[in-house]
């Protein structure tokens, strides 16, 4: 396989660039360019892997990814503080970290967002686009990226959903096909094209690859499929995979690989951040909870295995709590059943922050997508499964749940990449 | 590799058959024969692996291990209750499921065992043996396992050690080489010749396999590597990883996979059983502590991730509490940090059943080791340190402590056992 | 204060006589009675007071409680199930407990009930009486409590609903006057006429103290007030303080007492048995929640202490989770604040048994009521809100609250009925 | 009872001053004097209690306090460091909000403290007296009180021991008198005579009120209730009830008033401040961990309820975690028992700011024993239990713990001080 260097500059445009994630994810990647902060959970940065040779090497030692230095942020929000207020809005990163890079924050300033309150109604943005119907919305979008590029001097652009939530939709036939999709959008059928289709669609046709952090249905279409096949641009979705269900793409192997029975799986979670208000609508935490519901039962195939989990309840609340701001946090009950089907408990209670676990994936995604596209590999994603609550898989595959065989996944595909065996079963 | 037949009778003598892990992986196991209950928590009885061809088989018909109802059990207790009467004693089952077998384990009575006060102080046995050295004690325990062979018309014998932990004793000298160890032996020197060195040597001597489920060092010398080669005897050590070190086996390399630091890791246990009351001795909890303790630095590896691990404060206590019996709980703290070095926290709080979760490790050590006798495979069976709290391995290699890794090693054992190769990457 | 001797047989009549609550309080009772178990929870049973004299005493030996083997047990449900068969399937107690008092059990064999599906969606009851409208439904229950006492020799009766919490309903013009609850009955308005009330309206014109164990609007009505007041009847309400509201009542009071700011308190909770399926849907639910939020509101008094508890986010949810069977499990994240504003977290994991903790609350209300029948006390009992998550109160008046208040006004009580002051302000 | 206004200014002289709990009350003090920051968590300051006439009056509005902004505050250490310095080591407060004092912070410096290596062996001060016995300890200790009340001005001092845990020794034949504590200082018995108890003597000679905020044997020795009844000085110890114990005292009444019996109580401290890392010291922790065990037994008094609490097993450690720093977090398992002895769990985890409880602990105690000295009361303040671990009493007499008792005698001896009975039985 031959990979282009990572010349020139990489524009890096996030949806939501003033929330949590991306102002958290933008902050410590200046930093880390200043040698201010090490750009801790960042795999692209900071993993090492095993090569042929039986030597330990840096990823970015191993396969040319493009520097921190050469990234320039930009993109769109609803509301028009650039990105030193968002973040102090935001309440995750001190004061003081913030000071540390407050020019390069001020300087980020976003475009205003292209935005529909009926997919998100608990949010009020002031700061968008006016867009006639869903064609022009493409378009503006389109021209957004084209301006950003040149006005950046930009090698290649990749776009990053880290915007909220939207509501659920089930597929439909509009999603089915690109040729259907695009007719939906000429009909301007609001209630099946999301906006962050239109980002998604725009973000393709200008040939940039596309990752949805979110779990909305967007990506995982056979529209976009096609779309990012035919446009040759590589896409990974979707919903970062940062805490709650981290933990349970760990355990749920372990209980699996121990023989172990599962009787029930109870996570609740509180949240006071953005991301939570927008949860406490039923429609929107309907989307967020097909996604987090599919993690175990994908893990413990209970048709192969009925006495251990032919009968596990799984249940996921996550409940808007101002006083926890961005410091997500979950707990877990988890009935497991052991010998003779004796019962015991594990829970578990993590007390995380969402945007310091969610931004090195996110610039994670976003440095692999710009690798795979100059290595051309085009289409989804699916050895970026790893970051993902919900890695996309075609119709008759299934996807890959388990953590630790998605980084086998990471590390198999990084060596196809440079033409390398693994080196033994052991690594 | 050809492998014998598991024919004729599998004999299998556990010291401390009276205790709460033996009489429950007894009772479990002649409960499964009588189509009671499920062997859950069983590798070797339940699970299933990929072969070849791509079919998922269970391991049992893929290998040829034992029969359950061609084992025979009995062994040593330092009380002379019989096992039905011991495992009430114990109060993990209830009292139905025993009564369900009462017959059978009412006629598995203990031959008295080889013991010394001194190295279990919180011990005071009844039923022991007269022995006036370490080499008397060591010839009653090889002619038990004659008669018990004869007796019983065993094909074959394992003894397992589901015994209490010793005392805390540094390798020495005397454990450096067979020669020494028998010089020792000779010399009957008490303070380095453990009771469990005792069973093991009888062990291997009589050519049966021997598992060692506590922490005790014993197995885990040269001299008894170089004796189970001579003897080509397979032995498989050390301390049974039931609980905590479970979860910390997949949660550390959970961290590193996802590059996550850690500041410190705190584990508490409280249990209330014979166990917790050998431990309560502070010399015998210095061996399991340093079991304990060198599982996570060995995942880490801080001297090559410094950053991430170069500073982990880990720290174990043991908690005598009656009022938990057997249900040992565990309560960890875990201080990682991610992004821009900002702190988050985990907290686990294991409700087990120490016996629960021992008994099918204790049952699959036997039968792993009785295949691999008859695999001609012997000495120490680095393969099953998926079971192992502190896996053997010689000095000049690093123990897989990884919960995943390990169970590759499974896998990848029983593969080569057939002369198979791993079918694909992901399996 | 006179108080008539507890002379004669006391019937105890409970509406949901076959649900866990119910059958666990019977199987307590009569094992209490055999010598077999302690009474243990109950405070007429098992507490003491200090008296005038400084000696603490026994409170059945200050006032003339009923003696536990003078009381006969009957009821209704909706399931024809007797109290042994329905403690099976509660699966609450051992079935080596219920065995000791088989024949006791067996003999208690319930009345149809009067049910209305509307107000219980979840439940489909099969053994309910056939009731052409709520007067004549009142009717069927008067003559089955006639009936009762005739048949078993009775010189008192008591009702107490151990059923099921119905959908939520505000107080409406309907209930704010005796009169207006007759002519609603007269007019069989089903949608305001609970069957709950209709229990509570035949219990009081027999002239039978009545105790409402769930959230149910029902005696918390101007009128049944007057109704219980016009028939010189004790009415006792609303809902048993079991686990989490019993927690919140002591550590409220703690903060307050020590000046300790509270910006949130998340609870929730996951329980498997019959309540938890009915409280599953929303109507239910919502009458529950009602109930159990205002319990901290008014422990902390915001408008007398805004700077402490001006801004607390107080949010319950109850989950229903089969596995947890009885054993409900509450688990409360409480933010604190305190020197300075600085934060702090509680995290409160209550593994409890609702029936267990209930069932001395619910025996403790019947022998109370009781009393306070034979004592003159008629009207809503104050200080019976020791027991209750939802104490009833006048519209006037606040309602008591802090668990420790709650007990001085038991012991006061107390005092008065016999005469006597507070011993010092320490008892 | 006539109290003395509190005119002129309160010199507040702290032992270990330069420590986490002192520099946050002092910090917290002169910010609440700047409007910057409420005093949360003191009772002096902000909590109110109802008066006859039934209005709810802020205490000091009922008796005169002290106003904060007469205090000045000095005191010793170990480290030569001024406020300033000492509190931005100890990592409690954040920059932001002692840079808000700066100034004044730095112009408190520590006087040498007067310090015994032998009796904190963790400790390694450079800033200590050099006195050639105890004697001359005491007398320079004397010195350093005149002299600072004459350089500020002051009218009147407290002197508050608010330094680490000493080791534990026993009551000894040298404290039970004042003629044999002034015997043994005079003989120089440094074995018996601990450096808290130079403090303590100096400051009651210099008639001065002192508290005991460790768990010291140090006033609570009869000589030492001789001495401040001789002098006329109120005294308070010893060892803040701050987080661990205060839930303690507030759940195991609960437990009481209920009826619900307890087997065990196993409560585990992390702590990574020098606090901790004086507990380490096994001697140390010895005196920390009789004063919290007794807090228990003292509330459920097993011999009137040995049905309930005949059994309970109780175990307290405490861990030296660097991790924490001060946010000391405690982890408790609590076994109680209900209804036909049936067991239930509750874990509490609390994770907590050492000193941010026990700033405004310290602060109250001082205002309150400055007080008590203006109303002529003296000896050991019985009714400032509820602020302390371990009570002192008399021998003859029984500590409590409830705190709600405690709150109850702080009210009741202020009532007594202007000469009010009790309002109701319901305040």
């Amino acid at each position: 396989m031959e990979i282009k260097e990572a010349n020139g500059k990489l524009g890096v445009l996030v949806v939501g660039i003033g929330g949590a994630v991306a102002t958290t994810m933008i902050t410590g990647t200046l930093a880390a360019r200043k040698g201010l902060a090490k750009p801790i959970g960042s795999i692209a940065e900071m993993a090492k892997m095993r090569v042929k040779s039986g030597e330990e090497k840096l990823i970015k030692d191993i396969v040319p990814i493009a520097n921190l230095n050469d990234i320039v942020f930009g993109g769109w929000d609803i509301f028009p503080e650039n990105a030193y207020n968002a973040a102090l809005c935001a309440e995750v990163l001190k004061e003081k970290d913030l000071n540390a890079v407050k020019d390069e924050l001020e300087a980020i300033v976003p475009m205003p967002a292209a935005f529909d309150h009926t997919w998100a109604k608990r949010l009020n943005g002031t700061y968008v686009k006016d867009s006639a119907n869903r064609a022009e919305m493409i378009e503006q979008i389109r021209q957004d990226i084209r301006n950003f590029k040149a006005a950046n001097n930009c090698d290649r652009v990749t776009v990053l959903w880290s915007a909220s939530t939207e509501i659920y939709i089930p597929l439909s036939d509009e999603h089915m096909s690109l040729a259907a999709l695009e007719k939906a959008i000429a009909e301007n059928k609001t209630d099946v094209i999301s906006p962050s289709m239109c980002y998604a669609y725009a973000s393709i046709a200008e040939g940039c690859p596309f990752v949805m952090g979110a779990p909305n249905l967007c990506l995982d279409t056979p529209a976009m499929w096609e779309f990012s096949k035919k446009m040759q641009v590589p896409i990974a979705g979707k919903d970062f995979k940062s805490g709650q269900t981290l933990m349970k793409t760990v355990l749920a192997p372990m209980f699996k690989t121990r023989m172990l029975g599962v009787n029930g799986w109870f996570s609740t979670n509180i949240l006071g951040n953005r991301d939570g208000a927008v949860l406490d609508d039923p429609d929107n935490f309907k989307t967020k909870e097909v996604s987090k519901l599919s993690v175990i039962e994908n893990i413990f195939e209970p048709e192969k295995n009925p006495d251990l989990y032919g009968d596990v309840y799984h249940k996921v609340r996550i409940n808007y709590y101002p006083p926890r701001k961005d410091n997500k946090e979950a707990w877990d009950n988890i009935d497991i059943f052991g010998w003779m089907g004796y019962p015991m408990e594990i829970k578990v209670n993590f007390l995380c922050r969402d945007s310091i676990l969610a931004a090195p994936i996110a610039l994670d995604l976003v440095l692999f997508c710009d690798l795979a596209q100059r290595a051309g590999m085009y289409g989804t994603q699916y050895w970026l499964s790893f970051f993902l609550k919900s890695p996309m898989h075609e119709f008759n595959e299934e996807p890959v749940h388990d953590l630790f065989q998605q980084w086998r996944m990471v590390k198999q595909t990084i060596r196809e990449m440079i033409g390398e065996k693994e080196p033994n079963y052991l690594d």
